[in-house]
């Protein structure tokens, strides 16, 4: 089965969840800078988020590059990681409204570690696929930033109870390790596919 | 007529009813863990539906795949489909934010079975137009999962005013049916449909 | 220049237009079927923007398939018919809540007849594109639909104040009239475009 | 790396953006015409900021067709973009609503600016990728539009504070020198690309 629905799909969620997050800014009624102002939590998570949903959208379209036929399996692999990333207006929202107060940055985190554990499956569910000689499995490598993120995840998760500088800044740190491209990927794709 | 517009355009429909879904839950104002607990049960109907979409999804994929050209009849029909799913972020987000009352499981349980009716229209129109022979026909086979699955919606419509536990069970089961991939058209894929 | 992201452009507005529109519906708090009853209007005047979209949606997929290229104009007057569009959730939800009321279909009506020029100017920009023998000017031929549903439009927005049946039955007429294909363009592209 | 998913994620978001744009149009409860006029002047900046996202979504295209391969730094600077373009909701519906007050003014002219710088990195960012002899380089030359439109959003953010009118009035007359079609692209497109 071809991939290009797969990824039409995929991106058409993507496009849609990194939209509509701006619907939970709501425009406040006075016309002034100070209420602007206000808004600016809610700016700034969301300004996270963004970042976030781009570092998936970029791994995912490098990854499927990987990819020339998908089954069932990871059909669903898919969507199950959509419905994680597709929470992300909610728990974003709501970290903003609260000023990232402890439960909501406790939230959040738990979020975030879902859609890491539903890339992995999907990663995983990949490599099944293109048995032994994966091209996938072979640009992944020991995936170093794969196995760093939950674990910055959980400790921001941890920290949210007990600081919640701490806890924000563990989840910033993991979206900053992604922002730098996965040469590795771009590397295989380089090697081994023809433009 | 091509069907690549077609697909194209159930894709982005698709992907938006899916997303919107996660509108109906409305943040809590509250930052406490307790505030999101009381978003469970929208939470839960959210998870139902996503997953029927997914399938719907999914079997959209599968049954267009054997398809190569359209008329306006499948065009017709499968807005028809569309229409009907359009519909589920509301009956999901009534029967989430009123506990699974029984009349939301009652209105969910007919909107299942217009989707369920409207897919079995287009899956006819489509067998009409590739005419004797329709490899599609040949795919589908008896049908029993479609058979199925609109006798389990009937059962949880009916349930809906008696029990709400076991309506919500016969949606519950008719979406587990489902999610075991349909591997007769998977099947006749592979066999018929050079990749 | 392609018309490739022409399509893909207005598919998706095309399909996030007609599933927004169920967002007009709001959820009623009540768990009762009376309580749905109250929705009907609303209900009501969105399977009628729904036919009216995928009307439009589909002339413009049959447009677009006599079509080989596009320039600026042709881009503009898109985006222009898409305007129009986006507007119809709008006026269908203020006519859906406010019942029908004489206004409400006066607004419904301007609406529609602005789709509907902005129809024509797309199909003149394009068949000017296209210069002599141009294969959508000969499709179109005298274009009889075309020049009936504006007429009543106008008669729907003249009634409006006078009688809310006979206005809408206008609307509803029109629908109806454009529900059946447009089989001149089918037979065009049967004849002159290979599949 | 392909251009196609880039090209596609940025039509599903342009798409959204541009359509969400109509939901911040709340629907007035009055089915009165005097009712609809109050609605006028969130409808005037709808279709301004429609205009714009019509012309980055030209503009956008064009650039892309002069495109053959993307790379990390470009896929990033695309979502930047899309970023701030993603704001122009939120700027638009608080301009709206608020009948073109100087803060909102403000506001709208330094997103406006954010985006024009936004769509400047990236063009600059697919020049240096395709290097010397670079099409787009060519085709842009010295990009006198790109030059006058930041300056005339730094006077309309200047003349917020002073006369709302001048400060709108800066922001059209940007608007309508794009309107014109970008002829220098279009000019290179039919000189260098095979169609």
């Amino acid at each position: 089965m071809g991939k290009n629905r797969l990824e039409a799909f995929s991106d058409g969620v993507l496009a849609i969840i990194i939209t509509i997050m701006v619907l939970e800014m709501k425009v406040p009624h006075e016309p002034t800078l100070a209420a602007i102002g206000s808004v600016l939590p809610v700016f700034l998570s969301y300004v996270l988020s963004f970042i976030y949903l781009g570092i998936y959208w970029n791994n995912h379209h490098h990854m499927l590059h990987l990819v020339s036929r998908v089954n069932g399996t990871v059909l669903w692999s898919n969507l199950h990681l959509l419905f994680w990333l597709s929470l992300l207006p909610f728990t974003t929202g709501w970290m903003g409204e609260n000023h990232f107060a402890a439960a909501t940055l406790f939230l959040y985190g738990i979020n975030l570690l879902c859609c890491a554990i539903a890339y992995f499956i999907l990663q995983q569910g990949i490599i099944k696929l293109q048995g032994a000689g994966s091209i996938l499995a072979h640009a992944v490598g020991r995936d170093i930033k794969g196995k760093i993120s939950p674990v910055l995840y959980l400790l921001g998760i941890g920290a949210s109870f007990v600081s919640q500088w701490a806890s924000g800044a563990f989840y910033v740190a993991a979206a900053c390790m992604w922002l730098i491209p996965d040469r590795r990927i771009e590397h295989e794709v380089a090697q081994h596919i023809p433009q």
